[in-house]
Parts: structure tokens; sequence; C-alpha cells
């Protein structure tokens, strides 16, 4: 499997095709593709970015390319079993499916105005409405997650899974941009950006040598 | 099972799910509540609708709530199986999950300017630019997935399944708006407003007694 990604610093659907395939714990080739710079537009009229028009991320496996992030967690799960991605429980999967959809979805404003940047720390601020409704949701489908189903572990349904992935960089803007957060919240967001796997998405994005330089304000 | 789904007449993403548990093949009570009338905001603070916040549509299985479309398609292929929803076929699948999560995040302009009412038809208008740019896109995934996955049947992988179910309410506003349409395209929307859950969808509308005004202005 070969799964192009775009900047680790910047691209947040980058992100979660990534801890799909780490998850997965298939083999796959990484191939990271600048996004933004100048060479980009031509970049992305290359074969390889055709089936998604020029989006990341996208997923090669032999004839088979999936070019959306939950579509990749699904096509992954297909191949190597629901187990690492979904609870075997009936009602906590339903709610996990539901939140990843919710999340594939929803969320503009939080999403728009706080552009992921894993390399950066923000001077704190406060959100605007619109990013405090979402961030509302978001904190009140956290709560109902960990409260029902989250016994098992220190993710949404207890080990790390599809959820969690979706949410991901959620949780890194909340650090990043120091926005506010309840405690039991905190404690999550913590989890997922401690976890290996962020880890390891992390020191990439810090070797990565491109900086764009729309995504490097401060936000004022 | 119990499905709670917005009018028939004008709740595209209801459309979707109410089409999934038809796809299922397992029987389900479907509870119709009229969406955008001086009730509205008073009924979805009931506690069937707590779980999406309110919106429709929203599938009860005994303590599993599913609220989101794309999550009904999986909740229920992980409950009767993928095949009445998703190829057999590796790349046909991996293209049919991309293509479903794209409609699910995507086609915004489509959506937010041609509303779906399958009880009206509008006088033909141009569309606007980014709505011919949300036609192109569709029409060259449905050319993509008919020419490579579509030779056993008249839908988008042959059968009729979830990849068809997220397009469906495109296909309506196809009709209802006589948007620009090439023929391949044509023969497809036509397969789908002729299927038997469609034709039945559509029949539930007409015999609704709701009419919310902003849904039956023509475009002008």
């Amino acid at each position: 499997m070969k799964l192009i990604i775009g900047n680790k610093a910047y691209s947040s659907w980058s992100l979660r095709g990534w801890l799909a395939c780490r998850q997965s714990g298939l083999p796959f080739e990484e191939v990271v593709v600048p996004l933004y710079d100048d060479a980009w537009d031509r970049r992305r009229e290359g074969d390889e970015f055709a089936p998604s028009s020029g989006k990341v991320p996208i997923l090669w496996d032999g004839d088979a390319v999936v070019w959306d992030s939950l579509a990749i967690v699904d096509y992954l799960a297909d191949k190597v079993g629901r187990e690492p991605f979904w609870p075997a429980d009936e009602a906590a999967r339903a709610m996990a499916r539901s939140m990843a959809a919710e999340m594939h979805s929803s969320f503009a404003a939080l999403r728009r105005k706080h552009t992921m940047n894993v390399r950066q720390v923000y001077p704190p601020v406060a959100p605007d409405d619109d990013v405090r409704a979402d961030l509302t949701r978001i904190f009140e489908l956290w709560a109902q997650a960990r409260a029902r189903f989250g016994s098992g572990g220190d993710f949404l349904f207890g080990e790390f899974g599809a959820a969690d992935i979706m949410f991901a960089p959620v949780c890194t803007r909340i650090a990043t941009y120091s926005l506010p957060t309840p405690r039991f919240a905190a404690a999550y967001v913590l989890a997922v950006l401690q976890h290996p796997f962020m880890q390891d998405w992390i020191a990439g994005a810090q070797e990565e040598e491109w900086v764009i330089e729309k995504f490097e304000q401060p936000v004022t």
C-alpha cells in the first residue's frame, strides 16, 4: 500500500488517513507531498492525484484507490477486520460510527478558524461563538462516549480506534490554540497526543523543511 | 428498529437513511417528524432527538442509536453483511466507499442552492458556476464508476447499493431542477428515480400534508 499525504505539520485529513494505516498494522509506503507551495498546483495534476481531483490523503493498494479518510478507515477495516477500528459492542459501535461521521461532515468553524499546525503553539485567544458551539458539541460527544463506553482504556471507547482517529486533529488544535477545555476532555486530549502514532506524526512534522507562511501566522 | 426522519418531500439526509434501512431488508418502524414548522424547535428537544442534537435521520435499534446517514449504512452493513451495500470487488469497493464519503462531506453549492423537494418541478434555470463545478465532479465520478464497475446493472456499481443511496438526492435534484446532464448520467438518474424504494419514498412525500413555504418557492 502507498499513502499520499500532505505536509504533516498542516494536513489534518492526512493525519486521519495516516493514523488509519498505522492502526491497520499493514505495511505502507508514505509519500509526503508539500501542499500549497508554488509547485502544488502542478504536482496535484499527476496521475496519482487524479481519483481525488488533487485532495489528500489518497491510499493506493494495487488496483484499489481510496481518497477520503473515513473511507480509508472502512476500506482497511474490510481488509484487516473491524476490531482495530470499531468497538465490538453494537451500541458502542453505533455511537462510534455516528461520531466519526459527524466529525467528517461538521465542525466547520473550528476547522476553518483554527487550522491545524502541529509545530506551532499559538497565543491563547477566546474562541468565537461558532467555534465555542462546535467545542461544546464535541465535548458533549466525548463525555458521553467516555462515560458509557470508555472504561476499558483512555480513549473514547476504551482502546484507541476510528473515533479517536477522526478526532485526533481536534486534539492537536485544543493543545496548540489553548482552547478552553473541561478537565475530563483535557485528559483525553493528552492521551491522544501521547499515543505512539501521534508522537511519530508530530516528530515527522518537526523534520519537515517546508514552511508555508499562511499557516505560520499567529492568530490575532 | 425505528427510524426517525423529516418530511419526505424535503429531507435529503432522511432519504439516505431510509433507503439504507430498506436496503438492509430488516423490518423497521418509520416515524416522520415534520421539519421547520412552528412546533419543530420544541419537538426536537425530545429524548429521541437527544443523541443527534435534533438532526435527522436517527436510527434506534434497542440500546444502539445511529444519527448520521453514512453511519446508518455501515451500522446496517455490520448487522446484515456488506453485500447489499458495498461491492464485493476490492477496487470497486474502494471507489464506492470514497464516493459515498465525498458525497457526505462535499457538494455544498448544489445542496444549498437546489434544496431537495421531490414534489415540485422547478422552471429550468442555468446553474451557478459553483453548482456547475459540483455537477462536473459528480458526473466524472459516476462516469468512472459506471465504466469501470457498472456492467452488472443500471447502477453505479451494477446492483443498487450504498453509493447509489448517497447520491439519490442528487438524482432527484437533477430531475426537479432540470440541471444540465450528459446522456449517460440521465439514464442513471432515471434508474434511481424508478427504483422501487424511490418510488415508495416519492409516493409517501405526495401523501404528506405539511407544506413549508420556504421550500415551495420557485427558483428565480
